[in-house]
């Protein structure tokens, strides 16, 4: 991964900032042959979108996607695109910018955030609303996954919010078809944790605070083999990817940190021929990854996102010109930003397992 | 990072086998004029050699760096390197190979190793010591290492282990100085735990067990500035870089998963004027990284190692014929190789440290 | 370079066909500060322009470019724009289609052209007007080449048409202020060979016909020690870049393949020390390239570029279902595509020396 | 390319300098399974080596070939390599060094040489025989290719020497079975070239000087599909990597140069469908790419070498202190160093083929 790319041979670029005209992504290396609808990629970029319940920000952004190349169009349904094997180009107006919202803080250094960093590196920054550095990038990373979930012959790459602050969901009660239902705001898998997050969080957002979050990501249809044992594996580039989206400070493959407390018998993942011939797991603490190879069970990643830094609080800052200052956020942000990335992170592990899919491919002619 | 090589302006390449001849690493792109002894580089290896307690694995290997190319001596003294601007490569030669204890496991996959998917993803593995996955691997990394460490002006990167299994340090006791003291077998930083440690890791060597670790890795003077807002943050190279090093399942940064748990006023690091008219960060949750680029704060990664797979308990497994059996590894095993993780994640935050630096100078011309 | 990227610090993506909605490109890690204006971009995209004279296509595109991302508005002036480090996206919308002109020809190969390799690659090419192959992708290339202008104190990029066909021009009417006079169809630096080519290319024209040309590219300001001795040489990179450019088919540095015909004494560039004390090159056989390594002289390169493929005469070929055919290509087409390569060639020489300026600085801090 | 690498599936990293230890390269993403000998490569590495007439160099260098990793012996008959898919690791020792015979040049800028280049670059250089910009390097480059080689199926790559200063081959003449005749010192073509050639290079070998050559290398058995429209032409990076080659300065594809004379209907490549119901092209002129993607005839590039610039004749040039010199190179140079080019070419070009196979199977699952 380099400045604004990622991927060997299925990549992704994305540009655009929080207030310039617009965002968008080239997926450039999607095998040729690709079928989707604009809709696809639509229906994964609305499941991110700002502005759908009181924990999210209200920016309101339609976040419509335009695909301008790399396809054709069929033609009898006149609809499906085929892609041609070359750069696939997106595109995603910015619509509400309001940038005199940020006008205040312009040279002031928000704490937690990007703004004193830029400054030092670039010596200039894009104070409205992040500029670069502002999670609205992540709208072309979800749309460059909703054509690698296309590239990969029956992937399946499903998240889930499995905790918010200190509050986390009952894993018994994990239920996949409950996550994208309608009256769940929380991407929980776990329909009892509503009533537990909505308090919290209500309690949160009038306090004026942020909280973090844990996302759990899980790939199945993941064929064995995909990675490379030394600086190819799939769970670095899948940690890579991960670390990558904004406000993640922390990732594990498997059972993750949890397996540098117990011991080798328990964390052995043991096999036994199938019934159908085919080798059986008895476990899953790899997280379908070993040796940096898949072995063809679920793929399993988790990440922990900060609380967003813009509070109402008060915290004590400075700014450019070195005055100390006081520095509170007002505007529209998300008390928890680690609900909005659970499409981030299924997008991310798609885009990875696409790349290691033909890079795989390549090397050894399988798949 | 792909197939065998990480880094963009300093790039590490690493080759070699468990039981091949050799094995070595070259470091390409490091700037002309950084002056190194081999002995530098011999001091990081000895660091991570193995035999050296009866904690880690009793295979005897001198582990002799040679340094190949990539240098003129210095005129005056005979015995500096001076880096020409040329790739370096280095070579360890394997000396004890003992190639016959792995015989019996030759078609066995034993459960946690890449053995299974090895045959899955190649058709054919090396079965001797784990061929390519061998950790042997990991001393490339670590003379790469030692050459990154000098690149950076100013720069420390130090390690410690800070729990095994269940028992963690004091971190109340760190002393960076305990870290590599003759009587220290384990680098954790606390005098404390060395008693501890002992007691536990004896009774799981004498049990045929392993555990995991969790190893905490310090970089400072790193220069405020290195990184990049979205597909080059240093944490995502840094996260990439950990996880890449073999039985690590997780990877955080500064206070990590602990952020998913905390408000947004707990976790923002506040900011003062200090005396000298630089600024001052007032706490360091962050991990010395904000938005993807450095702080000028140290930069602070953890990583959890999973136990060793190489146990003596029989587990359940198959054979590549598809045979149900018993798998019992016996040989020459580290109980806890998270222990000698320490000088390897050193090593992989220097170099991904290096390459920012020179990445930033690049795009910036600051540095 | 790999599919369609090129660079390594600073990165051109370029995507879009040639009878989709728009193409365009993405300009990554170009340095923050630099100053431009859209007028800057658009004024070498109309120099590129189709539908200027009689000797090149007549298809009508504004090619009008809109700079999406990537800068701040200068606060004073309010139109120059300030490069933030971050990627710049711009785009071309197309316009004059007329995709029905290509009908007859959707299912023939037509010789010369990428159609039936397109076909055995893809399984499925964009054959409305060369898809992807199509030349107008070098706008993108020509945007792109504008920033690159401005990213190296100093540097110069000229380039100039230096033969047609059989005709070539007099060096010693060499004059660069002519390339670009509103009289000069043709990008040459020899007045005098206005009338010659004008009478030529009308036959070749009526004729239903097309030939090749000859660009040469001349860099000045070229700061001593841009490439490296092995696989990052500058003259390497800078033949990748031409050869890129659709229909070249042959490129040299400096006296080139004339190199092969002399003496190593002939072939040599003397050295004195200049009056100012700086060394002065005697000549420049070598086209301001020694091992790779830019010497402080003018860069120079030429490629050839060959006849459009696109005529009226009738050639045999077959079709996609295997059929023996004749193939008229009808449209609007070039008589000779290499005048108008003559902006592309010195776009993609600006672009490579500005990256490997990027590179030089990064690992050697100078520059 | 980069650095020392290129390719991007298959990659190959060369290390080392003319008067080092040793040198060699690391062969990255070769497919697993690939069946190779030591002699395999240690064959063409002879053909490159100095020494074997009095046309090149007389630095007495065994070139022995090490294979260190990345491959398990075939148990049946304990000499076959089985590649495994892990990096292959080879080393060539330094022998002949001699390097006194270079002290009196080591602070003067030897006209045509890498001397000022490097010093500016890098303020520093390994005089010794043009340290890393010493042809030794291309003898890592032969090794690469002959793993190339065997890595896509039925691929044949062969080239030849057309001309040598003043005189060239007559290609009525040509005779694939006679450019690796032992009475045939040139790597010609064409036995009448042998006593026109010997008589030349003998008279300019006596009279201390040199001269360039052009070598022509034919890839047959390429698979029609490979490269890609746009950034990864076939032909782009065919040229790239002659064009890395040392003192290569022109570089052309099929025709070449010749194109650009002639007009489109003659340089039109017509097709017909065969008896056997494959595409038939009846001539050749594109060299076997057409848009960057090999048609699957044979695969025709040529490239110049300038004449070794190491010459008895005294040129004027300076010094590291700024003085005026006259510069006379004594030791054991190639009179054509265009002769050795020939392995090297070759080797080049089944390297790049090899990463467009691996890469075109990655991409479409095709190959």
């Amino acid at each position: 991964m380099s400045h604004n790319t990622f991927g060997h041979l299925f990549r992704v670029t994305t540009w655009g900032e929080s207030h310039g005209a617009a965002l968008g992504c080239i997926v450039d290396g999607c095998p040729p042959g690709i079928r989707f609808t604009r809709q696809d990629i639509q229906a994964e970029l609305d499941r991110r979108r700002p502005g759908q319940s009181r924990f999210v920000t209200q920016r309101r952004e339609p976040d419509e996607i335009k695909v301008l190349s790399g396809f054709l169009l069929d033609e009898q349904d006149g609809e499906t695109m085929v892609t041609t094997g070359t750069p696939i180009a997106m595109m995603i107006e910015n619509v509400d910018q309001r940038s005199k919202d940020y006008g205040e803080i312009a040279r002031q250094y928000r704490p937690g955030h990007a703004d004193y960093t830029y400054d030092v590196k670039y010596g200039l920054r894009d104070y409205r609303g992040g500029g670069r550095s502002s999670a609205r990038e992540t709208a072309a990373r979800v749309a460059a996954g909703a054509i690698a979930r296309k590239v990969v012959p029956g992937l399946t790459v499903r998240g889930a919010l499995i905790s918010v602050g200190e509050k986390a969901i009952d894993r018994g009660r994990w239920n996949w078809n409950f996550v994208d239902d309608p009256e769940n705001p929380f991407f929980t898998p776990d329909p009892g944790s509503v009533p537990v997050f909505t308090e919290y969080l209500d309690r949160v957002r009038k306090a004026g605070s942020s909280v973090g979050a844990v996302v759990e990501v899980v790939a199945e249809g993941v064929p064995a083999g995909l990675g490379a044992p030394v600086y190819a594996k799939l769970d670095q580039d899948i940690a890579s990817g991960l670390m990558s989206i904004n406000a993640v400070k922390g990732v594990e493959i498997g059972n993750g940190f949890e397996a540098a407390r117990i011991t080798g018998e328990e964390n052995a993942d043991e096999m036994r021929m199938g019934n159908d011939g085919e080798p059986v797991f008895l476990s899953n603490h790899a997280g379908g990854i070993l040796g940096g190879i898949s072995t063809g069970q679920p793929v399993v990643a988790r990440f922990a996102v900060k609380p967003t830094s813009s509070i109402l609080t008060p915290r004590r800052s400075i700014d450019k010109d070195g005055n100390d200052v006081e520095v509170r956020t007002k505007g529209r942000h998300d008390p928890c930003v680690g609900i909005r990335a659970v499409p981030i992170g299924e997008a991310m592990v798609a885009c990875v397992i696409a790349d290691h899919y033909l890079r795989h491919r390549g090397q050894t002619g399988k798949g």
